[in-house]
């Protein structure tokens, strides 16, 4: 029996991703850690072209040369146990790819590893969940070109397809795979954020019924925001709960975990000194739900504002959501699209902009109508400074800050906390604010700390005695 | 000659530190790896106890036992090269103290490091930049405490005096002196920011000049936002340039550096689940200044507000300009005092909130008159579990956020971006929200990576089927 790929590692993710390329004719090697999720998998797939192993070299003798083996085992440790265990059963241009969610610089710690052993070695960056994983998910990989093209036949054809297009294209070398991924990740909890803050305003401050607010978000599905996170959340709003009969949602505890790429994707923010503020607030935003006790006590503690009569026009301050959830979601597409930018000229990977919002059109969970309309942008400016200021974006945002500008404005005056959509105008603002109050900070560090400062008129590094 | 206590490190921190203590009786020794700097501080030093040493051996030697060695060399590599020249010239129970800006896990390294050589380690976290170092910087020892009483009749003489007490107290076990000098400054990122947006109003939107913004913060100065960074605000307004006769401030470049510290405290908040979104945020503005052609080319295309005619009572503005910055110290304190508990709790620390602002009534850079009421607050309830849930502050907030709301949004309203006080309402609103909208999210993680969630009405973990 030759084999065409090797799928390690079978929980939900790996399993579903060896049912993808066994229903598209590849011929899968299927091999876990512990049997008991071979059997699974081999029992639920009968008459499909897989194939399982029970030890880690019959597993590899299986496999047509140069072998391509797929890891989808945890992040973290694991991967490097495995590697450890394949290395001896390879040869020179076997490839492996690492499908999971590991960090980018472990990604680049395992390529240098196996790049002295002339093993392939791509980390892959996958998003769609489980149901993305079985159907066609995105796709990022990174590693060497010409390693990517010995697996670029089989990630092509399991990918989520849009159009005539695979949502899998080779996004750079070492890392940038998953750092993209990472990136992914932290748009997504901002995407996330934003939505649940137009909820919030249409229930709370609109006072709509959840069955009108459903509605309002089918609607917005068929025109610009249409977008996967849109759509769920209109069925999700939409689902009784079988117990209390009423909305699933509101018996639903408020507290959101995470599971690092988000966290990840701010650090690396942090360190670079590259301003990601609206994903790192949405972050944040997890956090404080977290602390729901200390919630629950502040909530008797801390006064809000005085109550005050308003009458607002329901479907005027419907569509000024729409429109800050809108631009909201293009300041924290702009913030993440900048993060590839520098850290692409950072570590010289020459990400292509265009392309990466082109595979995010299908299969990832921000797969989204408006990502045609980044990535044209960045086709038609391969080097543009930042997304906002792209002209169909500056022109949008012109009309549409108005609305941001009301719901922001709104949830503050009634005590409603919206701390993605007001990060996301104080980051518009900040960006065109072309001289800006940062000039009394360096002069606060020049006068306790020496740190010196340039001028505006004149070249040069400066230090005053402030207090002559 | 007996020498009671050694510098290393003679940069003008070092130098100062030396000095400060010759001139509190103490008979220092002092060192640098380079022989100038040496000399510079002999020269200026003249009849005062220092004693030069050009050989680390004799340096070390003419120290009386058990030896106190005072590092003050560049945070890094040169910390760990310092550490392995000393080692094998001391006894067991001397001891090294490392009074630079060391990251707080590189600290408990070299605790672990030296505790096996049976040499006492602390690492103190130093704040008041040159001058607080030459007459009384706040101090801030972590380390073991029978290390640290060996070291305290000196470092409690050498620090800022407020009344009787010395700012400077036993923080906490290995890296923890570090820690609390790290967020420190991550306090001071955000006090900086919010004075700077404050100033933002006064001159943009009630268009003060310059001279009447600094008589506003010199009459703040003497009322109950006291503080060091708002005095020398005021100075630094005053202050004209020499070439254009303008205010100096007016030709300062806008763009922010920052050393390291601030950014480190963002990320210990992210890594470790710590919702520290105003320090985070007073970071990004400091990234976002830094892209200055950026801002300059994107202010003529992006579109703000339309312009309004507005009229506001001068005096009633200043007031809840006022209210707003004291509001948004309150949050920003409130975050970083929340950060020390809970990183406390998460290494077993048992950092004493009260003392730890006690420590900085005097000497370092946020040295203001509301510490004393921060200090009281974790007096009455060391575990609070926030400050903003202390009476007097939630009782004070109860009337400020009025300028605060105020504030942010005329600030919205008119294009101004205020990151850090918009951020500090959120906060306030968020962490004061019982029931928020993390529902959604988890309702969405659920839907799409079968993340499940918890209720509010049973126990348990559960998942829905969303879509059928």
């Amino acid at each position: 029996m030759v084999n065409t790929i090797g799928v390690i590692g079978l929980g939900v993710m790996g399993s579903n991703i060896a049912l993808n390329m066994a229903g598209k004719g590849e011929q899968v090697a299927v091999y876990n850690y512990t049997r008991d999720l071979t059997d699974k998998l081999m029992e639920k797939s009968e008459g499909q072209p897989l194939s399982p192993y029970y030890e880690l070299k019959d597993f590899v003798q299986s496999l047509e040369k140069p072998r391509k083996i797929f890891l989808m085992v945890t992040a973290g440790k694991a991967v490097d146990s495995v590697i450890d265990s394949l290395v001896p059963l390879l040869e020179e241009g076997d490839v492996i790819m690492d499908g999971g969610n590991s960090h980018y610089e472990d990604t680049e710690r395992r390529y240098d590893r196996l790049k002295a052993e002339e093993i392939g070695y791509l980390g892959i960056g996958i998003s769609g969940g489980e149901v993305g994983a079985l159907t066609g998910p995105s796709i990022m990989p990174g590693g060497d070109l010409d390693v990517y093209e010995k697996a670029a036949p089989i990630l092509t054809k399991i990918a989520a397809q849009v159009g005539n297009s695979p949502c899998c294209t080779y996004i750079g070398p070492k890392g940038a795979g998953h750092f993209v991924k990472m990136v992914h990740n932290g748009i997504e909890y901002a995407d996330m954020q934003l939505i649940a803050e137009a909820y919030t305003f249409l229930r709370e401050k609109l006072q709509l019924s959840i069955d009108e607010i459903a509605d309002i978000f089918e609607t917005w599905n068929q025109g610009e925001l249409k977008s996967y996170l849109i759509e769920i959340t209109a069925e999700i709003l939409r689902k009784k709960d079988d117990r209390t009969g009423g909305p699933l949602i509101d018996v639903i505890l408020d507290k959101t975990g995470q599971k690092g790429t988000g966290k990840w994707t701010s650090m690396q923010a942090i360190d670079n000194g590259i301003p990601s503020s609206i994903i790192t607030e949405s972050l944040f935003a997890r956090y404080l739900s977290s602390l729901k006790e200390e919630r629950v006590a502040a909530e008797k503690i801390l006064a809000g504002p005085a109550e005050e009569e308003w009458h607002l026009d329901k479907n005027v301050w419907i569509d000024y959501v729409r429109q800050a959830l809108y631009m909201g979601k293009v300041c924290a597409y702009a913030q993440g699209f900048a993060q590839y930018k520098m850290t692409s000229e950072l570590y010289g990977w020459n990400l292509k902009l265009s392309d990466i919002a082109l595979i995010f059109r299908g299969g990832c969970i921000i797969r989204a109508e408006f990502l045609n309309l980044i990535s044209e942008a960045y086709n038609e400016q391969p080097d543009l400074s930042n997304l906002l200021i792209a002209p169909f974006f500056a022109e949008k945002l012109k009309d549409y800050q108005t609305g941001l500008r009301k719901v922001v404005c709104e949830g503050i005056s009634s005590g409603i906390s919206f701390p993605a959509l007001s990060t996301a105008l104080s980051y518009y603002d900040g960006y065109r604010t072309g001289r800006s109050n940062a000039s009394l900070l360096q002069a606060q560090r020049d006068y306790f700390g020496a740190h010196t400062y340039e001028r505006t008129d004149i070249e040069g590094v400066f230090h005053t005695e402030w207090n002559e």
